[in-house]
């Protein structure tokens, strides 16, 4: 028997009317190099609707992929509203990329136009020529004083809009299963794989982000994602401001501490969201500005640090709220809110709840497996095991099948590669990447923790530690270490601090020291880096190892 | 090209999982005649899972229609769960229809089995004969001093229970389109009609209840939904509790004033929900209890009275939260939450704005058309016309197509048969019901506001306005009103009383004195029943009026 339901498909076009028939008088602010703009959703979505007669003029097809190579400003959100709004699919371009990743995934997606803010020009015009797909360039001036080429295929935004008519009635996508938009991965192995979302998956996880348990967007916040549109949606900010009828605020191209918290300041943000490294880099600034607004602090993309989190509640009463997730979880899949069994706890205790990375969020479902076995790991905080993944915004394959399924599970589930604890509540604890585990006497150490012991020596600076083949133990741990400058510590020194602190069988065989540790494009440790060049290494002390 | 997101249906196993895995540990209370009962979820979910073998142990169809007839308990939350994760329907019967609408309801439903609450065995028992589809009746005692028919038809809900195996694994259903529950609408006319819930509507509403901006259920809730769980989904607050890990408290039977204040307060619940006749007869003893923990008051089912809402924030600081709906619309479809432009305004300003009946709450649309010419209106908040309303929480049709569809529009929206302006931040302000609209020289007259204004007078205990033909005008409106006890007015001196408060041609032609208004058996005016009173009644002054 069927439900008797409309069948009314989860649509971005849904999202777009709803902001611009409800919260037209809501404002759009664009921190540029000149100072900064402002606008009204009004506005915004006449523009939009420009925006998307011009797709059409252009001789776009049906579905093809608009590239996007831009700041957060809010002219990349007409391309995220225009794009999908239209059939076409928004592909955001990580401006941070190697330039042959950059090459590589734009030959892939097969964009057929990409929008370019012109103070990134630099990084994109060297390569246009290795990206035949695309046919034209539109530059969306952003005040840098960078030249525009002399070439037919450039063109310039604002020129682009004023000489399209709005169009007029209701967007209409039939299909929620289709794609929306799409994310390429920055894997540390192989090539970059591409994510797609649907307008489905982009509608439902816009939807939480307005849970009351989650970030709980509402008509009353002012919302600045820092975190890049190019990455992942943005966090679902930029959707979910939206749907909520929230203010948004874009940083622009001024990612520094001191731009961003007089951003938050002056223009009363209630909800951020970033990686750690940029509260970290604004935390020795926060006494200097008024953050008496800010209500939520999202944090993710990798582990927050306890500290971090506990620095800021203490400076202006509002610690992180950790989320996790990925690129192929669209990307929210667990949320660090505190929940009310924790209200009895001291102010130490809540802490180490919020340095977990939380429980699954509505619609998402999480189980640990074994990497070896596949055997699903019960949730009592001591086994662990990977992470996967399922629900209505998590990726079931890459575009065009690359990697060939082998992240996804024959039951469809997605391969995290993260290696956690799950609590009995359902908190979970991420200590490894399945990859970077080592295997030893088959037991796994937590590559993680033991950088984490390592590095709280104090002469320390860095830690990386990488799986050595081992005749007789498989893997065997070695330090890859570098000293802060002016300190100096030994191999002994190292071991003997480490000894009282991890299970005799995980101290390191060796420890090499190095002058710093290899950094993917996006800024992670590249530990396939540090395994190529340690490739060979030979570990010759079996015995002072055992289960 | 199609996203690459996992084919998740979106259906209530998820929501019983998340709760047993996540929220075991939370609490579920229920008032009966002889206390309180306290269970967990866990507790609770362990015996949905018993009830799920024995539905199957029943001999049900797959897609067999469950019939309920309880008061809000815990045990309704069973059936709630098992019925739809078993691929069956829940079908929650109104134990306030007249006997020959539930024997209706229950033959057009071929409803299998009903379960019943002791104390209401009374009703059901004379009506058995005439339900040959019922083959079983489960009793689930209450504690009522009822005696149970020595019938090989009736059996005990905890022997059933006892005698079944937890279903183990995972619940599962593929179709999130296929039915999860029905409810039928108790019209003043026609038949009553069956609207048929899906997984994915009841899901999706579950989701709207834990939005910021919406009900905002929440872990740290402790919700007692006072509307009936026969009524729309009881509002969507026992699934979205659910979803959401929230603490529920359940009535029972005793809905009496008292009653509800003492579980308020006692279970120190955070929100709760129900008609404006509940909170009325609440309000004299608000003083009597300690409601601090109350935060949210969700009503509904009738417009609000302005006055009640203010009562309520002057004595206990927390107004009525307006939400409008229908069963239709699974019900929620506007949300009287105050928006940010409304902060500057007084108190007796933001009171007026939560007497409108709010805006639409995402993933819902609405347009407000005129009932003759078809033309949408403008939210001007002076054009009126009958609300219309889209979105994958709203019905497309009866149940086997009863009404023959002149309820939806060609374009597939709900025709809701109330009648509205809209204002332009798309706040709606109900002024009628179309069918009661009085339509005199072309213009519409709002019988509910001749109603209020009627009512104003010191003398005027009820009134109801119906239309009478007139050959010159169409129609021409009839006040039908009950005088006070004690009091006494004359027609004069009410038209005198109306003439400075309303327009001219809106004075009702004649006044007729009724010992009461016929009600229908939910408690609302019975409009049908007055029109068909005074039919061939005869009005004699055209020239009074003019538009």
């Amino acid at each position: 028997m069927r439900g008797l339901m409309q069948d009314r498909p989860l649509t971005l076009p849904h999202v777009f009317h709803r902001a611009e028939q409800l919260f037209g008088h809501k404002t759009l602010v664009t921190a540029t190099a000149n100072g900064r703009t402002r606008t009204t959703i009004a506005d915004w979505a006449g523009r939009v609707r420009r925006l998307a007669t011009a797709l059409d003029e252009l001789g776009l097809t049906a579905d093809g992929r608009v590239g996007t190579f831009c700041w957060n400003t809010d002219r990349h959100l007409e391309l995220y509203m225009a794009a999908p709004c239209t059939g076409r699919v928004l592909h955001t371009l990580n401006i941070r990329l190697f330039p042959e990743q950059l090459v590589y995934i734009v030959e892939h997606a097969e964009d057929e136009i990409v929008f370019v803010d012109r103070s990134l020009l630099p990084l994109l015009v060297p390569l246009i020529d290795k990206m035949p797909t695309v046919r034209r360039y539109i530059v969306i001036d952003d005040g840098a004083d960078v030249p525009v080429p002399d070439d037919d295929r450039f063109g310039d935004y604002e020129e682009l809009l004023a000489a399209s008519e709005p169009f007029s009635g209701r967007f209409r996508v039939d299909d929620e299963n289709s794609a929306a938009a799409m994310c390429y991965t920055s894997g540390t192995t192989g090539n970059p794989k591409g994510v797609v979302y649907s307008h489905r998956s982009s509608v439902l996880h816009s939807y939480f982000t307005m849970a009351a348990d989650g970030p709980a967007l509402s008509e009353r916040d002012t919302i600045l994602p820092v975190v890049p549109m190019f990455h992942a949606n943005a966090w679902g900010l930029p959707y979910g401001a939206l749907m909520a009828g929230s203010n948004l605020v874009f940083p622009g191209p001024n990612m520094t501490p001191d731009a961003i918290l007089d951003l938050l300041s002056s223009e009363k943000v209630t909800v951020t969201g970033g990686v750690p490294t940029i509260w970290m880099g604004a935390l020795p600034k926060l006494a200097e500005h008024d953050l008496s607004s800010l209500r939520t602090i999202l944090c993710g993309g990798s582990a927050v640090p306890r500290s971090l989190s506990e620095a800021y509640r203490k400076a202006i009463g509002v610690p992180m709220l950790q989320a996790w997730g990925m690129t192929e979880t669209s990307p929210i899949a667990t949320m660090g809110v505190l929940h009310s069994e924790h209200d009895a706890l001291d102010d130490d205790a809540k802490a180490d709840i919020r340095a977990r990375q939380g429980v699954p969020v509505p619609l998402v479902e999480l189980r640990i497996v074994d990497p070896e076995s596949g055997e699903e790991q019960p949730w009592d905080d001591r086994a662990t095991g990977e992470v996967q993944a399922a629900g209505p915004w998590i990726a079931s394959e890459y575009y065009r099948g690359e990697g060939g399924g082998a992240q996804f599970t024959e039951d469809g589930w997605l391969r995290t590669g993260d290696v956690a604890t799950v609590d009995p509540s359902g908190y979970v604890r991420l200590v490894d990447r399945t990859k970077d585990l080592v295997k030893s006497g088959g037991e796994w150490i937590s590559s993680v923790e033991l950088e984490n012991e390592i590095m709280a020596h104090p002469a320390v600076a860095e830690a990386a530690v990488i799986g050595i083949p081992h005749e007789k133990w498989v893997e065997r741990p070695l330090a890859c270490v570098v000293v802060k400058p002016g300190e100096s510590v030994t191999q002994e020194e190292l071991l003997e601090f480490l000894t009282p602190r991890v299970a005799k069988w995980w101290l390191p065989d060796a420890v090499e020291f190095i002058d710093e540790v290899p950094k993917t494009s996006v800024g992670k440790f590249s530990k396939k880096t540090l395994r190529d060049k340690f490739s060979g290494y030979r570990i010759d002390a079996p015995d002072v190892t055992g289960g």
